[in-house]
C-alpha cells in the first residue's frame, strides 16, 4: 500500500482551540504573558520545529469490546482519510501536551476519535502495553512516521458505549482478534501500526 | 498479630457444592464413573493430602474503586473470622479447580467473597500483577501459609457495584491507597498480604 | 501434524532421583513418616492420579541470544523425541515441585533441558511473560495438553552459554525471531507451544 | 529535605559534545543546513524553551546487584552534587535525544552515569517497571521536576562490572533492597524519587 502521508494524529489542530485545558492553572507559575496564551500550545510552525528536533511523546489505543469475563472479543480499527483523500486503517493516537497527564491525553484522544458516548474504561494500571518507536527513516524499528521521531505509549482500551467518530476518523469497525491480527489488515494500517494491533493481542492473551 | 489459622480460602467448602460447574463436560472424556462424580473434586481428606504433596494453584484479587479516568482511589480490604473465632484482614483468595480458567477462577471468588451484586470488571490482560508464592515454612518467601505451598496469581479488580460479603467474609472496608499500605494494616493481615497490597499499590502507581 | 503424544515435561522422571532437593528441610515440618521419603516426590501412580484431580503447575522458558544491548537477536528452539519416536519441537518445560520456588524451578529445568553450561540469565522480575493455560480437551484455550490441566508461567531467559541438551532433547535450534514466530514452526509444535512462542516475542518487541 | 535544584538530568550538557552519534544519519534527510550541525541538538536557550512547551521524554535506570538465580540482592543509589553544592541521592536519568531508541538513551545514560567498566544487562523487554510523569508542579502526580514535565521510562537494570561514577554522579552505594526501600532513604532523594525506587522494588517482588 502506497504510503504518502502518514497521519497519527489528526486532534493537533485542536492545539488551538480545546475545550478542556490540560495545564491546569500551570501557566501562571510562568509567567505566560499579558496575552494570555499557553505556552504548551504550539503554532503549527512551532511543532514542525519541535518535530525535527525532539521526541515527540504520544499515546495510543487499541479499542476492544469484552465478554462478561473481561476477555476480548472485538478490535475496533479506524477508518481514517488522508489529506490526499486515501483512506487508511489506524488506531487512536495523539500526542501528549505539556501539563497533561498520560492518563488524560488518552482519555482526550479517545473521546476525540471514538465520540462522547464510547465510554472508555481506562485501566487502572498506568503502564503501556507497549512504547512503539516510530522514527522517521523506516527500518530503525518496527514503527516509523515520515513527519517526527514519536515515543508512543501503547494501551488497550475496553469500551462499553457506542462510537461515533469524529474528526477525520470516518469509521469504526469492530473485528474479531483473529481478523485484526492478519496481514491483509496490517497491509492497509501505516507506519508499522499492525505490528502494534499483534503486540495488544498478545497482551491480552488474544494472539494465536 | 498471632496467626494461629491462616485461611486463604474459605471457599474451599463449595468443591462439594457448587452451582458453577467449572469442568463444563470434561469428565465425560474421563470415565468419571457411574456415580457421575467429578473427578476434579477432592474430598477433604483428598486435598489435605494434595497440599502436603504438591503446589496449590490460587488467584488472589485486590478490589478497587476507580475515578472515571480509571485512577485507584479506594482499596477494598476484607474482614474475615477465622474458625477459632479470630478476626483478620485479607483479600479475595481461592484454588483453582482442575478444569477450570484462571479467569473463571477469579470471578467465581470475587462473586463468593463480595457477592452477585459487586459487579467486577475483569481486566482483558491474562497477566496477574505478581505471582505470590506462599510456603508452609516462613521466610522461604514474603509469603506464608501454614496448610500448604501455595502459588497465587495476584490481580488487582476493579468493582462498580455494590459488595455485600458472602460466606466468611463479613465486611469489605474500603480505604485510601496510603491506608492500605499502612503498616497498621499489614499488621492486622496474614501471611504476607500485607507485602500483596503494597504490590497491587505499586501497580497501579499508587503507591508511595 | 499428528500430535500422539504431547510430553511438555520430560524431566518428570527425576521426580524420584533429583540432585537437588527442593523441600530444603521442609518434609521435617510434616512427619513424613520413618522411611524418609519426601512427601512431595510422587510416584508415576501418584502423579498420574493428581493430573486427573488438579491444576498441575508448570514452568515453560523460552531461551534467546541478545545482543550487546539486550535486544533479541535469536530464539532456541528444542527437538525433541517423543516416546514412539516422532520429533517435535518444543520449548523448556517442567513441573514446579512442591517446596520449591518458581525461580528454583525454572533454573532447574533449563539446566535440565539446555546442560550446565548454558548460563540462563534469570530475570530480576518474578513475573512470567504469559501465563499459558493448557486443558485436556482442544479449544478451551490456545493451549493444549493431552495428559493434563496445566498452568504455566512463562519466561524468555537470555542464554549466554552453551547449550548442551540433555535427557529428551536432542539439539537446540537457533533461530531468528522471524523465523521462530512463522506458521511453519507452529506447525511442529505441539500443545499450542507456537502460540507462546508468538507471545514471548510479543512480549521482548520482537513481533512483526 | 530542601529542595533548591532538583537535577535529574546531569548529561545534559553532552548534548553538545557526545562521542556517539545518536542520529545515526538522520540529518542527512533534513537538509539540516551548511553548517552541518544537527538538528536533534539543542542549545542552552533552545532546550529552556522546549521544556517550557512540550513533555521531555527520559530514560531513568535503578541499578541492581542480583544473585545467581536472578533475585536482587543490591540496589545503586547514586549520590550527587546539586549545582549549588547540596548532596542528594538520585538514581541514573537522562533525556532521550531527536532519533535515539530508548534502548540507547537508557545504555548511554548507565555508561555516563557508572562508567564504561559497570556492564549493565539491558532487559530483553522493552518495557519500562513504570512511567512516571514529573510535573513542575508539585501534587499533580507522585513525581516533580521544578524545570520541566517529563515523563520517564523506568527500568530496574542489573549490573555486573564494576561502577566508577562520572560526571556529576560522586558515588554510588549499594544497599538491600529494605534499605532503598526506606522512608531514611527517601527523605534524601528528591522528586519523587524514593517512590519510584519503591516501585522499581515491587516490580521485582524485593518490597516488603
Amino acid at each position: 500500500m502506497a504510503v504518502r502521508t502518514p497521519d497519527p494524529d489528526p486532534n493537533e489542530s485542536d492545539d488551538n482551540g480545546a475545550s478542556r485545558d490540560p495545564l491546569r492553572g500551570m501557566e501562571s507559575s510562568y509567567g505566560s504573558g499579558s496575552n494570555g496564551t499557553n505556552p504548551g500550545w504550539l503554532t503549527d510552525v512551532e511543532l514542525a520545529e519541535a518535530r525535527r528536533r525532539m521526541p515527540m511523546l504520544y499515546v495510543e489505543a487499541i479499542p476492544v469490546r469484552t465478554d462478561g469475563m473481561g476477555a476480548v472479543t472485538q478490535v475496533g480499527i479506524l477508518l481514517r482519510a488522508t489529506p490526499v483523500g486515501e483512506m487508511v486503517r489506524t488506531i487512536v493516537s495523539g500526542r501528549v501536551r505539556y501539563g497533561e497527564t498520560v492518563r488524560d491525553a488518552l482519555f482526550r484522544h479517545l473521546e476525540n476519535d471514538l465520540g462522547p458516548m464510547a465510554f472508555p474504561m481506562l485501566p487502572p494500571q498506568p503502564l503501556p502495553f507497549t512504547v512503539a518507536e516510530y522514527f522517521p527513516i523506516p527500518g530503525v524499528s518496527a514503527f516509523h512516521d515520515d513527519r517526527q521521531h514519536a515515543v508512543s505509549l501503547a494501551f488497550v482500551v475496553p469500551v462499553t458505549g457506542t462510537c461515533e467518530p469524529r474528526q477525520d476518523a470516518l469509521e469504526v469497525t469492530w473485528m474479531a482478534p483473529q481478523e485484526a491480527a492478519s496481514d491483509a489488515l496490517a497491509a492497509e494500517m501505516e507506519g508499522g501500526r499492525g505490528t502494534l494491533v499483534r503486540l495488544a493481542l498478545a497482551s491480552v492473551g488474544a494472539l494465536r
